[in-house]
């Protein structure tokens, strides 16, 4: 009894947790890892480029709400991890489950083409191509940069949080003018470390659509132990609860002389800093609203004030890119791409996309989750609805979680981890079940 | 009609605005200020060496608690003013009342004899000795640095917060193992620079006494403008509410693996970071309690653990010192100095000290109103009282600020502006103008 062979492509977060399910499961698999090692985003420095990680990130979500919960992190480690604990920690998870055997390292997809009976034809790195029944896509989405885009043109150095290392590189940044753009936790973190006095430079942070800023720590704890939606609730009714109490946790950027956000608190994922407010009441850091346009070494804002910098960081963020894709075939033009509970992709029995949500907290129980609905769905213990029903609940799903939003590239993923989960545990793979024995029946 | 002549000692904020109040009073007076410059300790890399300000430092006591009464800070301030900041405000402050040509620059006070009949010899830098009436001594108490002793040598190197300026001044503090001694607020501060990940130092902070940490910003404004004790209603029972209250301002450094405080909430100087918390909970630094002893490039701790290090930085406070002074006259071991409302010294009526209290929440309006009674003074419209109620009276106010504390070096001047303003205000220099008058009319 041979089930599916099934193909992963990428050993990150999202490959690594699919891999280690699948194993669980008996499910015959390989793993295809571009670098020489796990861990993705968090593998600082990785050699395949794909790690967004400065030398100074911590990860904003704390270990308590972070852990695999079939894996918890150690003891010892600080509620928020350094990268390198992070990656330690994908380490171990690789070694305790022996999925390191099941990676073909440095060995990434390079073309994945759908065969016209189904099934995939897999061309790696090598140049060899294998035949897979079942394509499982986890190459993540915070890798290839996103830039704003202003008119103009601007003389000076520019890089993307993407390429920041430190303040020494890319860029030797000390006594400089310097101007972030955006403010999502990269953008934060970056001109926190750029705007300690002691580097000498002089920061201004731009940002279009402004955002709510939590602290990282309540009362002496990790702020979001103090998060979890209920799921019994209507996501609507807490949004306003949420958006009544923010105000104990002075999270309104107003308050620090940024712009008043195009979102009410909790619509978004929020950015989470407990030192920008502090650097913005110090006077470290200039707010402003967003670039009218660039010219030369100048930059003019659309309050219509104008400063010079000699460097421009853009930390706006990340495309979801799959290169191995016919991009006639499968592309998310914006970051918009339609996926059956940010899963199955309608009009495809064969393919699944795996952690390609922006899930509030956090991504690694909101993956582990993801995972259990795929290897149910491979060892035929799911199966999908009809493509109707699924572009019917995609819409519906999109309406209850970013429906209130501003429409922007940034927030077409976001969703709701605890509601998530509970919608896949006790309704979504429940059903699947029961369609998958229907069809069986039949 | 020609009042007494007076000299002061010192052109930081205590001198200058003794100096400028006599200048309000109309009295004849010599500043006498060893640098080229004011400012004192805000004067960063002062070339007195009398600065303490490195190069990230903030004011720790938001503008709004700072500015002096007569003469407001810059509405463009943000809340927490750079040295920068500080030492121009002082400058404007200084032409804002024609101050400079009354001060001689870099002619600082080498000694300051008393003469049999009263009065004091002066002798200046340039070697000149002049006599006056009446000498103020407002030379500061944070410029000679305090070390901690433990049995022991340490090999590594060794320097006191006093001289550090930033991460490579004066020694290049990258890469590092780093002992910070103390955990004021340049403990604080420093600790929270130099484990900033990006400087790849592993940083331990000891401390024997610990401290509350309270927040900067409270419900996103300057945390200290919800700080005013009320001074008609006893300490005592204050203490115990902001006892309760602490727990809202998560202050405990408990939650964050330091020791248990050896003094209670608000009762004495608690430490200002909103960072250092962070770091704490961010595993970037790792808390100690005391040292026990030194050996070699090794700390050992008093829990029985021990680690090596390459710099121990003593942030460890400063002493009170008056090299100007024959130390048989007038000496302040381990701080203490016995003086009447913490201006005037029994047995001496020729003499005045400015400044010489740790205010809480701070400096500024303590010495402001400091000055007014010793410009009163000085033109008959006060009167000390005898000798023996002075030293009455010290006793009683010692017990009333820091009786209910932990006898250190630290806390012998710890004091609560509020109280002491309302205290000069309404009682002390009213009883004092009564006893002047008395004087009179005998």
């Amino acid at each position: 009894m041979s089930g599916p062979t099934v193909a992963v492509i990428g050993a990150g977060i999202s490959g690594l947790t699919m891999s280690k399910m699948l194993a669980d499961y008996g499910v015959e698999f390989t793993t295809f890892e571009s670098s020489d090692r796990v861990g993705g985003n968090w593998a600082f420095g990785n050699p395949n480029g794909h790690s967004s990680a400065y030398r100074s990130l911590h990860i904003d979500t704390s270990k308590h709400q972070l852990s695999f919960k079939d894996f918890p992190m150690p003891e010892e480690y600080p509620d928020f991890p350094h990268h390198t604990q992070i990656k330690d920690y994908l380490d171990a998870y690789v070694d305790a489950f022996d999925l390191r055997r099941r990676i073909e390292f440095e060995n990434g997809v390079v073309s994945a083409e759908r065969r016209p009976e189904g099934g995939w034809d897999i061309t790696d790195q090598a140049g060899r191509t294998r035949d897979f029944d079942v394509l499982l896509v986890a190459n993540g989405h915070h890798w290839d940069p996103r830039f704003a885009e202003f008119p103009g043109e601007f003389t000076g150095e520019t890089i993307h949080s993407h390429a920041y290392i430190d303040p020494w590189t890319p860029l030797h940044l000390m006594d400089k003018r310097i101007l972030v753009v955006g403010i999502g936790n990269s953008a934060a973190d970056i001109t926190v470390e750029l705007s300690q006095k002691a580097m000498r430079n002089q920061v201004t942070l731009s940002t279009r659509s402004s955002a709510w800023i939590v602290p990282k720590l309540l009362y002496g704890k990790a702020a979001d132990m103090n998060y979890r939606t209920n799921p019994h609730l209507p996501l609507s009714w807490q949004r306003k609860v949420a958006q009544w109490g923010q105000r104990f946790t002075a999270s309104d950027p107003t308050l620090y002389g940024l712009p008043t956000p195009n979102h009410k608190f909790f619509e978004a994922h929020p950015t989470q800093s407990g030192e920008l407010p502090l650097r913005l009441k110090s006077g470290d850091v200039t707010p402003k609203g967003n670039v009218a346009r660039l010219d030369g070494e100048t930059v003019h804002f659309e309050d219509g004030t104008s400063a010079d910098f000699d460097v421009i960081i853009y930390a706006t963020g990340y495309n979801i890119t799959f290169p191995f894709f016919d991009p006639e075939l499968i592309s998310a033009p914006d970051n918009d791409i339609r996926l059956y509970k940010r899963v199955f992709m309608p009009g495809f029995d064969d393919l699944a996309f795996i952690g390609f949500a922006q899930s509030t907290p956090t991504l690694f129980p909101f993956v582990e989750c993801q995972t259990r609905m795929v290897a149910a769905w491979l060892v035929g213990r799911y199966a999908t609805p009809s493509t109707d029903e699924m572009e019917r609940v995609i819409d519906e799903d999109t309406q209850k979680y970013t429906g209130h939003m501003v429409q922007s590239a940034r927030h077409t993923q976001q969703l709701d981890y605890f509601v998530y989960e509970h919608d896949l545990r006790t309704r979504e793979i429940p059903a699947g079940r029961a369609r998958a024995a229907a069809a069986v029946a039949r």
